[in-house]
């Protein structure tokens, strides 16, 4: 995974923006693409759009080179100064580096920038956080600091003057201004107001506040480097003539008190950190051990079959996952949160369905965390009916859409998104989420061997598996597995599902082969479930409705050797997505289930059937060779791709790696597309080759599936 | 003050912003000029640019009539909803009522539009905030709420149908969505996140929140009133045909927490309302007392001698002051700010100087509590140099420009605004505030009669009396009641006055006869000050540098009839605020001192004298009659001109109220001029008919001088 993007060709551009963030924060420290374009975010749904100074005076003296973080922004000057007497300071003398002397390198946990004799890294927490019901207290200091570290290394070896170095930013916020601060144990700092810092204790460091970079680095009086009512703060150090120095400093984020509404709560970290300068303290006084927070995964996946482009797909996945990451104390309670992307919704279930391959790798106690907020707090039950009937029939429970959104949680039982009498984008998705509930409570059970959360919750399973039988038909005869009717929260509107934006192929949740696939891998999931806590009655009842639920699958291939994206219902679209459901039982370990010659051969042989007919150019190819969802759609989703690769790859064994590198490189493209998507880091959903929606994402986590940590 | 806008000439737009704020919150509801342009702001510079909807459904049905406070902006749907199954509402059904339909009304403490058979009005405090040493909590939790209360009005008596009425935003911060919220009393509300909401009482209103007003005007199914995820929300009623309903709101402001950093804060009123629901909840429990916080204000000022422009700018500077204040609670202590609009700056005391005259009408408490802070944490003592010397002489006590910026307390003795080595803007401004603190201390002893802080505080007079003489000559023979030295903090700059982007004719300090007119009235002040403590020898010793000041100025007096600008040293500038200092002994009582004939008589007359000659076209006056501080700069203040204006029609009485008719109009113009300066509410600094500096500014409250509540 070292040196990924050296070899790229220029056209693959090195300035796109990469998430730097802590676990749980709910924080970015967003770098990357060309201007104001990057910068320190809390609770943000895109990047700051900061003004990032970091760099280091010429080797010829009083002219200095940055990276090219910066652009044109108001200095602040000319709205007091409006007769000025004396002009502003002389701008040429801060440059920025050609961007063909600059080196880039990106791993999950390190992001670094080398130009000549400078180099700038930025270091990344990638580690399990402890259950917090047993973590001890330092384990979870480590894992939670809000900070992600930095360094700049200058080699003046070489240099006969001494050299500036510099790392520093204008805030965009509209409420507090930017400051200074000096914290106990020689630790200096910069920040807006008491939310987003840049601190160091290197030794001989300077604090610098002003109107411009300019005005700091050139500064003819010392005592005028506090200018409080200026915009843009610095950290300024200097290396000696004849040396390398290396300085360090802790990118920092922190909110004191409510973090929601709704429900009130505080982020975990503030009871180990009851302000900003505490975090850099600790931070700063922990750097080796806070700045090696990525080292294991580093060297855990660096192992992985991965080519240049999925390394790079998946490390910018990973930072822009932990970007979502919110962790909580509602009184007393734990509340992990993962936000989803530019939408901030929490914890929206059917992301968390894909994000749970990465949860069980690091903190499987995650996943438990959501599911139980799910069946305590937001869990709710309904009735269903026929499409175009009035008359309901007994539903049971599911779960809504998400938790709330932007740090407003909602009433117990409700969504943010979900509304009544649609049959697009916004309706319900009850039965997926559903589905989503049976599938991650099954793969955390097998995976964490948490035997007693299996007991404590056999009861919800087995509610679970009767709602969606429910939903099937009410008529038990009558019953094949598939989602047949829809909660009467629609109002006489349709299901959905996850892909709420894409077409009917997708879209529609009732008789949907994605649907159908997953619902498939709940029943053999709950089978065996129900079968290790000794209770056969719903052990054969999922047995059932596995069995019925493939016949209806593998019924539907049809001539044309593909199943049609909604069964039954003359909606012809071939989808990528029908062989997604195969990931669950793989991960939860039921290989026979998904043998070609065992109990649902039939199934398997025609899902590899099917992937074979549709992957092809024009149908669910696009013609760079990448993959197109769905044959009747131009929007498609790199998370979901991702994962339906590995079923591809991993699971039917019908594709080998090195027949998706062009895949690979296609989607890795439009990722670095500048400037437009690539300002918003991950994002997911790709229209035409430009990300449309899901920016700033955290789901391109499913390439998790490609390391090998889950096998 | 009735109806004062009614009669305005079409060309004088009615499309201003106006600030309406609680008190002490740092906050504005602000609204007024057309589009995107308000809304409710929190601590910030500058208006929060937020769709604002207010209006009532058509007598037709079925369409929407609002004020024109909204424009466009992103909806947010189609971040969502990327391949529209659906279009989105049809957003003709809200339109703009005609501008020429509108008829608006402001006061200091209300503001009305008025359509046809729909109002809306905007009440806001005006009242004395009790002393918080000894003011009961009630009376306290009345003046600090943070809120101001709208009404909404639609007289349906003679519709057919019933009409649903609405008021509501489209938040613009970054962090926190909106929401909605319900609170026991039958209390609903709108609001982003914890800080900034709407919220009512009224029976049958309902609360929606979806992407665009339209969508919650024109709902099918109610239920969907609840889309979590939309930027906009609104409360909405229904007026039944044949009746006439008003509705009543409060828009509420919240900050829990630390305020400030630099040192620890929380806001006053936080320790009355943990939350914003306890501020609605308050606010529409207590209506109609929070409702007439301006009420004897009004009736208080609307006897007052001004025309219908004084009228205007009064009220405009009324509601850009309160949006400036802000009251914390640091550890238990009082600390009252008033911030300084655009700049943020806190409590900056050349301002608190003006700012004075209000809060002694109003709440005196407020100057005693900010010269202590500068007393205890801020005041610091220096050293004196002559220009172009680098020996220093001994100084004395003096005080920073501020207290910090944008809720950052700046360290002791330090403001965030000066800087060393500078001879213009950001230089020091040792003289102006020493002179500052003894004016404003000596105003507060005389007018309050706080006997024990005159005590008190006896020795620190007598030690600024010191400093000032240490200023003007180091050996006291020499002395000629001017300042003539520089502190040695500018270190080989020079200090500058308040004035601090105009040209030297008002910025440098030294011998600048703006100066030496506020120096002598703090040597008559303080003359006096000490006689009545019986501390003879000060008194002396400040009568006797009130007569060398008084000499020089009066002698300074040329041929032409003018002061120079900078006595002594060549520069022929004429400057209106030559007479500026002339208010204080009025406020302080001390006529004698202002007689023509009497101890000061050949200054006073001198001053006189100053005056007519400069207030000349082409001098001190623009072509269209507006009163232009300097000859020789084109950067015009309109709080300073307020209070020079009192001094000629009631100090100097050598101009009668009439002969100031067409300077209010050209002033009052500047302010309305739309869209540029409108957007800024009340702002100071002219240039060219635009205001270019010190914008949303709270200084133009020294029209509280016009009131006579000061007499």
């Amino acid at each position: 995974m070292s040196r990924i993007l050296y070899d790229l060709p220029v056209s693959n551009s090195i300035f796109f923006n990469t998430q730097h963030s802590p676990i749980g924060a709910f924080a970015s420290f967003t770098l990357g693409q060309k201007g104001a374009r990057g910068g320190l975010g809390l609770e943000m749904a895109k990047p700051a759009d900061e003004n990032v100074f970091v760099g280091a005076e010429s080797s010829e003296g009083g002219v200095f080179d940055a990276l090219p973080f910066f652009g044109e922004k108001a200095a602040g000057r000319e709205r007091y100064d409006i007769s000025p007497t004396t002009g502003p300071g002389d701008v040429s003398v801060l440059r920025q580096w050609p961007d063909k002397e600059i080196r880039r390198e990106l791993t999950p946990c390190r992001d670094t920038w080398q130009v000549k004799d400078f180099e700038f890294a930025i270091h990344t927490p990638v580690m399990p956080v402890p259950d917090p019901r047993k973590g001890p207290r330092e384990a979870m200091k480590l894992a939670l600091v809000p900070a992600v570290t930095a360094e700049i290394t200058l080699d003046n070896r070489k240099g006969r003057r001494p050299r500036k170095v510099f790392f520093g930013y204008q805030g965009s916020g509209v409420h507090a201004g930017m400051r200074t601060f000096q914290s106990p144990g020689g630790v200096i700092g910069i920040t807006q107001g008491m939310n987003c810092a840049i601190a160091t204790d290197a030794g001989g460091m300077v604090l610098a506040q002003g109107f411009t970079a300019p005005d700091l680095l050139v500064v003819e009086n010392e005592a005028n480097l506090n200018h409080a009512i200026g915009a843009v703060a610095m950290l300024i150090g200097t290396v000696p003539a004849g040396k390398r120095c290396r300085f360090r400093f802790a990118v920092c984020f922190h909110r004191s008190g409510r973090a929601t509404s709704g429900m009130d709560t505080a982020y975990w970290y503030s009871k180990y950190f009851p302000d900003i300068e505490s975090v850099a303290r600790y931070a700063l006084a922990n750097f080796d051990r806070v700045h090696s927070r990525g080292k294991s995964f580093e060297r855990a996946t660096s192992k992985a079959r991965m080519d240049a482009n999925q390394s790079f797909m998946f490390a910018q996945a990973v930072h822009s996952y932990y970007g979502s990451t919110e962790f909580l104390d509602a009184g007393g309670k734990p509340f992990w949160i993962v936000n989803e992307g530019e939408y901030r919704m929490m914890n929206t279930f059917d992301l968390t369905a894909d994000h749970m391959f990465f949860e069980m790798a690091l903190n499987p106690w995650t996943v438990r965390n959501e599911l139980d907020w799910y069946a305590d707090r937001f869990a709710y039950r309904d009735r269903v009916r026929f499409p175009g009937e009035r008359k309901t029939y007994p539903g049971g429970v599911s779960f809504p859409h998400d938790m709330g959104v932007a740090n407003t949680v909602s009433p117990h039982g409700a969504s943010s998104y979900e509304q009544s009498g649609l049959t697009g984008c916004f309706s319900f998705m009850t039965h997926e989420e559903l589905v989503n509930w049976v599938l991650c409570g099954l793969v955390y059970t097998v995976r964490s061997g948490d035997a007693a959360w299996a007991r404590k919750r056999s009861s919800l399973f087995a509610a679970c598996l009767e709602s969606m039988m429910r939903r099937d038909h009410p008529v038990p005869a009558k019953r094949n597995g598939l989602m047949g009717l829809d909660s009467d929260r629609c109002t006489g509107g349709a299901e959905i599902t996850t892909y709420d934006s894409l077409d009917v192929s997708l879209g529609q949740a009732r008789n949907n082969v994605y649907l159908a696939v997953k619902s498939w891998a709940a029943y053999v999931g709950m089978e065996d479930f129900f079968r290790r806590l000794g209770k056969e009655d719903d052990a054969d009842r999922a047995a059932e409705q596995a069995s019925r639920c493939a016949v209806s699958v593998a019924g539907a291939l049809n001539a044309e050797g593909f199943i049609p994206a909604v069964i039954g219902e003359g909606v012809e679209s071939r989808v990528i997505p029908a062989i997604e459901g195969l990931v669950f039982p793989h991960v939860m370990g039921l290989r026979g289930c998904l043998s070609r010659q065992g109990r649902f051969g039939r199934l398997i042989r025609a899902l590899e059937t099917h992937l074979n007919t549709v992957l092809k150019p024009g149908v669910c190819l696009f013609p760079n060779g990448g993959w197109k969802m769905s044959s009747t759609s131009e929007n498609t989703w790199l998370s979901k791709i991702y994962l339906c690769q590995f079923v591809a790859t991993d699971v039917l064994r019908s594709l080998k790696r090195p027949d998706l590198a062009a895949a690979h490189a296609a989607h890795a493209r439009w990722l670095r597309d500048d400037p437009d998507n690539a300002y918003w880091a991950w994002s997911d959903q790709v229209v035409g080759g430009k990300v449309k929606g899901s920016k700033y994402y955290p789901r391109g986590i499913t390439s998790i599936l490609w390391t090998g940590l889950l096998r």
